[in-house]
């Protein structure tokens, strides 16, 4: 719907932030990215909603190939959220953003009745310096490149899933929520064929695959034993019926890399803190168009489609 | 609070918008503002909430003499919310934007369960340009400069309030809610000597001024029988106890500008069809510092305070 009323170059791509250059010629291109965060509970085992907000924003920015640089950051409060909480929000917001390397530059808070929200909302907005001769597109993935993940995948969204309580399951799981801006530097150092980042986060791995597939018109083929999945994550997944393909993350990138480069690639994601665990967990190929394809550990090959509708509210 | 937390240079002026230069040495300025919109009800006479968001991120970008470019719009729906209804205000942000000029460039869409929202909340960022050589800020205001404001006061915050069905009024009163650039534009082309611009939404007349006034360290003299005030504005105020100087606008500006400019830049504002109510409303003076008095239509003199706390929550 919203695409139809403002149909516009910038927005059709639906990339992870809108890219231009707003001087005509001079200065550098901007990556410019918006999020809401409205995740519950707000404080979860490795997180919380302001940690996650600055760097969900930061991970738009990085996604596109940009340097984050500026965020603002917005905040819808219910009446009767204690101040206390506020507090802990606010400094989690700073030390996140002192982590990142950004800066809060803009901010607004609003305040609605009490049962008008869910004690806070926060929307952050960024922008970041896209280097010149740096184009990361699904446009520029070709037939033979490989897929890498720099982790495990799931974690964020069954940490929540776990913290709200609902389920008659309790593990030790973490939100994996961090920062990737200095992870895709590092990345981009290394090697000069990354076609294309994102990061998976509402909709997992499986949705950002779709999306790329798609966008690229090439098909993506999974191989199953090859992706990394903490096992109690795995464990719930089975339990809960759910598969981790789809199960969101918040501190992990989707990487579409020239095959000659893959190899550098991994080792280079591997030495940063966060990407210990990369590995290659799949590779484009031609046929069939738009798709992702599953080679099972049983030596079968499945369809990962495109999930409908949203599985989780509010997991960010 | 967040202030202390995440104070930085940027922030700190707590101006409209952030003002900085993406890459060193290169490329134009640039403002960046956001601003989260919960007004209730979201439609009312003379706009709806989707005008007021757009509009609203346009006039902070341009109170800092940017040209908004671009702007980022995230929604944050209660389940429950009428298609119908969304699709109206959809179809409400994609004309403001195209009046306004700027492109809506990116987005975003969270839905809260029922009872946890209330119909729509919408956040949106921005980004402009400001062109080389212009600074406009309180620190640039003098003793003598002349304020001047673009029309009618307190219409906004009024029709709100009316809109609300809570006062036992009925009144044909309507928001002005519009975008300033068109307006910041003749005003800057036809003189120099503009010092400051602010839009005086939440809060009011009273409360921008106060805030230039300190700033400034100066003090702002208000001529109250210069004041545009709608009869009905004023009947409605008189009625309730409000002082219109503290009802929200959400299509006008305030301008300090240096006295030998004040007539020529009255004229220009007068000849833009948003501006056709302009007038010089009080003079800037040196004392007393950081206050902001009103000459009364009766001959004296009362000090025009800073408002504690929000007088009508959701206003915008």
């Amino acid at each position: 719907m919203f695409l139809r009323e403002l149909r516009n170059p910038l927005l059709e791509p639906l990339g992870d932030s809108a890219v231009f250059r707003p001087s005509d010629g001079a200065g550098p291109r901007l990556a410019f990215s918006t999020d809401s965060f409205v995740v519950k509970p707000r404080f979860f085992p490795g997180g919380d909603i302001g940690e996650l907000a600055i760097n969900g924003t930061v991970n738009d920015l990085a996604m596109s190939g940009a340097r984050p640089l500026y965020l603002a950051v917005a905040l819808i409060l219910e009446e009767g959220l204690a101040i206390s909480e506020l507090e802990r929000i606010a400094s989690s917001i700073a030390s996140a953003a002192s982590a990142a390397g950004v800066t809060v530059a803009a901010g607004d808070t609003k305040v609605v009745e009490r049962g008008k929200g869910d004690g806070v909302y926060i929307n952050t907005s960024g922008v970041g310096i896209i280097d010149d001769g740096l184009d990361l597109s699904p446009s520029q993935v070709r037939d033979g490149d490989q897929v890498i993940v720099s982790g495990t995948i799931g974690d964020h969204g069954m940490a929540i899933m776990i913290a709200r309580g609902e389920l008659e399951l309790e593990l030790d799981l973490e939100s994996d929520t961090a920062p990737l801006n200095g992870l895709v530097a590092t990345l981009l150092e290394s090697v000069d064929g990354v076609r294309c980042l994102r990061d998976p986060t509402r909709g997992g791995v499986a949705t950002v695959l779709n999306e790329i597939a798609m966008a690229a018109d090439l098909a993506v083929v999974l191989d199953e034993a090859a992706l990394p999945i903490r096992p109690e994550v795995n464990g719930a997944c089975e339990i809960l019926g759910i598969d981790p393909l789809y199960v969101a993350n918040e501190g992990k990138l989707i990487a579409i890399v020239a095959p000659a480069d893959a190899g550098t690639a991994i080792a280079a994601l591997r030495r940063h803190p966060i990407g210990e665990q990369s590995a290659i967990i799949g590779t484009v190929t031609s046929e069939p168009r738009g798709m992702v394809l599953l080679d099972t550990a049983f030596g079968g090959s499945r369809v990962v489609d495109m999930l409908a509708g949203d599985p989780l509210p509010r997991i960010c």
